[in-house]
């Protein structure tokens, strides 16, 4: 009996910040020097690369954790289910809870442990626990819950994936317009059939060379006596690396599934760079020496960016509850759900609807 | 086919930190009043509870993940297998890398792929990610590499619990003497038969009242304009919380493991507070009506304090490696693993060599 999902849920934060409200940023180059170009200059050529217009960034009175109890809620009301009956409650991030303006991680208690506390969960059976496995987290956790579901060690788990990015970006670095918040989650159980649910999965992690290619740093800006640290990243290694090894895991997952390429009808892939996703896109379906399909890659970078492990399970919502234009996955459909992050990881998901 | 701990591997870090090191030091209460009594008074107090004569801080130059590496290493050596046939790199901790003097979390690459990328593995099909369990963490991360080794997902898994709790103290706190920094692991293969290695666990997680029984928090002393966060604890509650659910959860997996109580050579439980730890065993053969067999709990504490996840495989390595005196494991022996705290996360493994 295949694994299936339930019910989804996410949390998209109601602060917008739009590219504009960058415009009076003082933006330094890695190497601490001050970019001659304009700021209008730099968003443009930001927003034709990334595709992102605006972002979301979590109400300053909630942490990641909280916004992730809300997702889940949902998701469990979605799923019409006891949450005393869930076995396992996963929490994929990469920063902790991380209060407004402040710069210490905090995950004592783990963050899981916090959305069961919060959902008013009693069933001490229920284990909660974090994983960190960067940007594909999420589905790390998914792939994790299907392990556990398919061994008989859990009936139902809980899958969060959360990032408070807003509050580890440089506001020196061009690159803190990439990133956002947000949360997704979703229920897992077991099925009753081997035809419908996850079909298969893999995952992968480089860390010979790429392990730092995205990394904790510190400011673009020289500022004397102050050593805080923020998200970094090699954008172009990262775009490289992304584009030679993405579309090869999501084969390895198509191949194992049994899904011929001409059934897949949606490809989720986490939303990094719309640039980057068409690549990646392009590259996978020349695999299998295919053209890509219209409307296979549903995108919601433009207005959300990119909220890392957030960005599968939010866009999957969305799409279920018709949240996204043109977008619709419909009962026999089958998808590939795939991610790439921080590690540097790799994953991807088949999955029948 | 049973998985079995095929190599273990520690790193005891070098500077020795002796209560009397804490003579100095300026203790207020968490009411941030200025505590009465004076430090000999605290430390001849503290050493009686907790059994704590000295504790081990971790190299200035190193961070948690750098330990991690050299105790990994010296885990894949015992076990004298090839590193690049790792499935899985699972790494427990509960705040990341803290360089020395500073107070920021970093996980970004996970400590598991840092990991990985120290130990110069290419494999990309090793998956490297981190667990965050309170300080049953590396328990966590075993039992959930014994359902992978079951379920046929992986075949070899490397497990590694590291912490640098010296990072997070609030000085001005007396709880600060009991926590210490450390590093354990070891390597997890399937073995050749269905009577050794590990037979059943059990894990629990109870979150309605005591998900912030311990917690991150300001420090003891009000200092204005700091708002740096340490960890903390209620120890009364933790301690009695820690009486009345670590016997069951033990008792859960013994009886699942089908053991009888008579054969239990040793238990090694989470070195948290040596009264503490008394007090959980005799619950626990009470629970069998038998009282607590001589020499059954060795104990680390009284020189490596409280290092959270790095406890019990620390404590398993040193017997391991007849490093610790009058304590051995034979050939035959059954013994229990046992943990419990932040979040608040149990668990238990009976394992039989």
């Amino acid at each position: 009996m295949k694994s299936i999902i339930t019910g989804t849920g996410s949390h998209i934060p109601k602060v917008v910040k739009k590219n504009t409200d960058f415009l009076a940023e003082d933006f330094y180059t890695e190497k601490n020097e001050s970019i001659p170009s304009s700021n209008e200059v730099i968003i443009e050529k930001f927003k034709a690369i990334t595709g992102i217009e605006e972002r979301r960034y979590l109400e300053p009175e909630f942490q990641n954790s909280d916004a992730g109890a809300i997702a889940a809620k949902i998701a469990i009301e979605d799923a019409n289910i006891n949450p005393e009956e869930i076995d396992q409650i996963i929490y994929a991030h990469n920063f902790g809870d991380i209060r407004h303006g402040d710069s210490q991680s905090d995950m004592l208690p783990s963050l899981a442990s916090r959305v069961k506390h919060l959902l008013r969960i009693k069933n001490p059976n229920c284990v909660a626990y974090d994983v960190i496995f960067g940007c594909p987290g999420w589905l790390q956790g998914l792939i994790q819950a299907d392990n556990f579901i398919q061994a008989g060690v859990a009936k139902k788990c809980l899958i969060i994936g959360g990032e408070t990015l807003s509050r580890v970006v440089d506001p020196h670095d061009r690159d803190s317009m990439i990133y956002a918040d947000g949360v997704g989650a979703c229920i897992l159980e077991k099925g009753n059939n081997e035809t419908k649910g996850i079909l298969s999965h893999a995952a992968q992690s480089f860390t010979y060379d790429e392990a730092n290619y995205l990394f904790f740093g510190e400011s673009n800006k020289v500022i004397p006596n102050i050593n805080t640290r923020y998200i970094k990243m090699y954008g172009r290694k990262i775009y490289e690396f992304a584009l030679n090894n993405v579309p090869n895991a999501m084969k390895q997952a198509l191949d194992k599934s049994g899904v011929p390429i001409a059934k897949i009808k949606k490809i989720l892939i986490h939303q990094a760079n719309e640039k980057m996703d068409d690549a990646i896109i392009k590259r996978f379906y020349r695999l299998y020496k295919t053209g890509v399909p219209e409307n296979i890659m549903p995108m919601s970078i433009q207005k959300l960016g990119n909220s890392s492990v957030a960005t599968v399970p939010t866009l999957l919502d969305l799409i279920l509850k018709n949240n996204l234009d043109d977008h619709q996955i419909n009962k026999g459909d089958a998808i590939i759900l795939a991610s790439v992050g921080a590690g540097m990881h790799i994953n991807a998901v088949v999955y029948q609807f």
